[in-house]
């Protein structure tokens, strides 16, 4: 599904001459992913995963791919880009720029344990503070601007009674300020299906389109609130205990992000509410995926909006 | 043997602690290698080569680690060195610079067959080419002028016959020009125990600390004078044949480097026939090595003066 521009071997021998990878054996698309292409590329080397972006232009992507060699520099279980032989990890084939990069250890999992919960925010953390020294900046563009703004053009769509819960959420997050928080480069999108698991182990975070500076804990709140959730839209207890132990494990939560987590924990959910809401009602035009309940994330936030146990010691 | 300083978990604890790999779960010492103090690491995230410089300062090392950072960046087959928090790849353990980079699959072999020997010399073409868009300069500490001059001081503790033998064939290189021929990067001591072997593929090219700027078809004779020599010194025609072959299959020979092969052959083994001298006669204060059998690369020069096939078509 998520092959938009076909690449044939012809298209990728000369390709993959510009680059130290050996001779190509085999070529195969990845049906996982749903805004870029993806190739498994089998070389005499090893195993790549080729992207062609779709969407993002080449002098937008920096910021992500240098983030990522950034990263992979420091021992973080992320893909690292591979250089062309004109030291350019941004290149282009059939009129698309892209990324290469070796296959990383591992799958991913729909149902992850107390175990792999606490591994992830383990690496969660070692991430945050390894981004400490990475100097580029992007703000987050789906932050609380972007979803007051995309939460007006919802409301028509919407019932009466969900739009005014979103509207309060909307007002109920804009009342509050943030700048106390710890800051840094977060990933912003660390669902389940960013993640490969090799065994009990994170084998590498991928697709890092999202990453921007924004609040750390913001960060983890995505991330717990997909990784710990139970069907009904409610948090597993031990899987969020343990997502939390392996972060603080790394880096301990101060008193500001303490007080501040219930409120997070719904900001987050409230970001991919909204931008579910817009797949639903205004599907970006030629993406071939089908939307994603709206309502998994109302259910999430009414479930933290009654909770009295956050899991923070 | 050749753990020169000692290092304990509990010294090793607070040096992880500016690293992004986890907790320490095991410390062990590598017993090969001869200049430099080597652990294995195992941490929760995965295992790890934790060097110890014992005689480059850390102002020596940028130079190599940097090579080593931008071949791994080209997806060339050799350890990606670790940043630390303050995104430095040196940092200081026990009064040592020290490297810490993720363990390589394979390893050494002795008796490699003639696959191994075409992947290799491929490896190497690519890392020649990788090569290419690395920017620093380093000359050749052990290049003609070197072997010149410690051959002066040699031919004292020499034979008659012997030091003769050598004089004459310092003698040769020095009315040769080498100026003619493609130089770069090389690695300058791709010995087979400079080479972990994954299987048929190469698993990594280790010990970058000889590497320098020369000729790149000396690089090739250095690796094949080893990888493809027999017990008598002379060269198996199969495994040489196969070297040459991968490595022409990345980066073709051009008319000048076929015309001089047979002379560079000899100034590969020579360099080292002069330095296995110097350690024989004068072994550096302290290593704990014995020296090896100058006699070796001896025997290697007089096959390849009686040679007439030098596998190049």
């Amino acid at each position: 599904m998520s092959v938009f521009t076909t690449v044939s071997t012809a298209d990728l021998q000369p390709f993959l001459q510009r680059y130290s990878l050996g001779q190509l054996v085999e070529l195969k698309g990845i049906s996982a992913g749903v805004t870029n292409t993806n190739y498994f590329v089998t070389t005499t080397h090893g195993r790549y995963v080729l992207t062609l972006f779709e969407t993002l232009r080449a002098d937008e992507l920096p910021f992500y791919v240098n983030l990522m060699v950034h990263l992979a520099q420091h021992g973080i279980a992320v893909a690292a880009p591979i250089a062309n032989l004109s030291h350019q990890y941004i290149d282009e084939l059939n009129g698309r720029p892209t990324l290469i990069v070796p296959c990383l250890p591992g799958a991913v999992i729909d149902n992850p344990n107390a175990n792999q919960c606490r591994e992830v925010g383990e690496m969660l953390a070692q991430m945050h503070q390894a981004a400490g020294s990475y100097t580029a900046q992007m703000p987050n563009p789906r932050g609380p601007a972007w979803w007051s703004a995309t939460a007006q053009t919802m409301y028509p769509h919407m019932s009466l009674e969900d739009a005014a819960l979103l509207h309060q959420e909307v007002a109920l997050q804009s009342t509050h300020q943030r700048d106390q928080l710890p800051r840094g480069v977060i990933h912003a999108d660390l669902f389940r299906d960013n993640a490969l698991m090799n065994g009990a182990a994170v084998g590498g975070f991928i697709d890092f389109y999202y990453a921007c500076n924004d609040v750390l804990l913001y960060d983890l709140a995505i991330t717990l609130n997909d990784w710990c959730v139970l069907e009904n839209g409610d948090i597993d207890d031990e899987r969020a205990q343990a997502m939390l132990a392996g972060y603080q494990s790394v880096r301990t939560l101060n008193d500001a992000e303490r007080a501040d987590w219930p409120l997070i924990l719904r900001a987050a959910a409230l970001r991919f509410w909204v931008s579910r809401l817009l797949d639903f009602y205004q599907p970006a035009a030629g993406e071939m995926t089908f939307a994603k309940d709206p309502g998994h994330f109302q259910r999430v936030i009414a479930h933290h909006a009654q909770r009295s146990n956050f899991w923070i010691e």
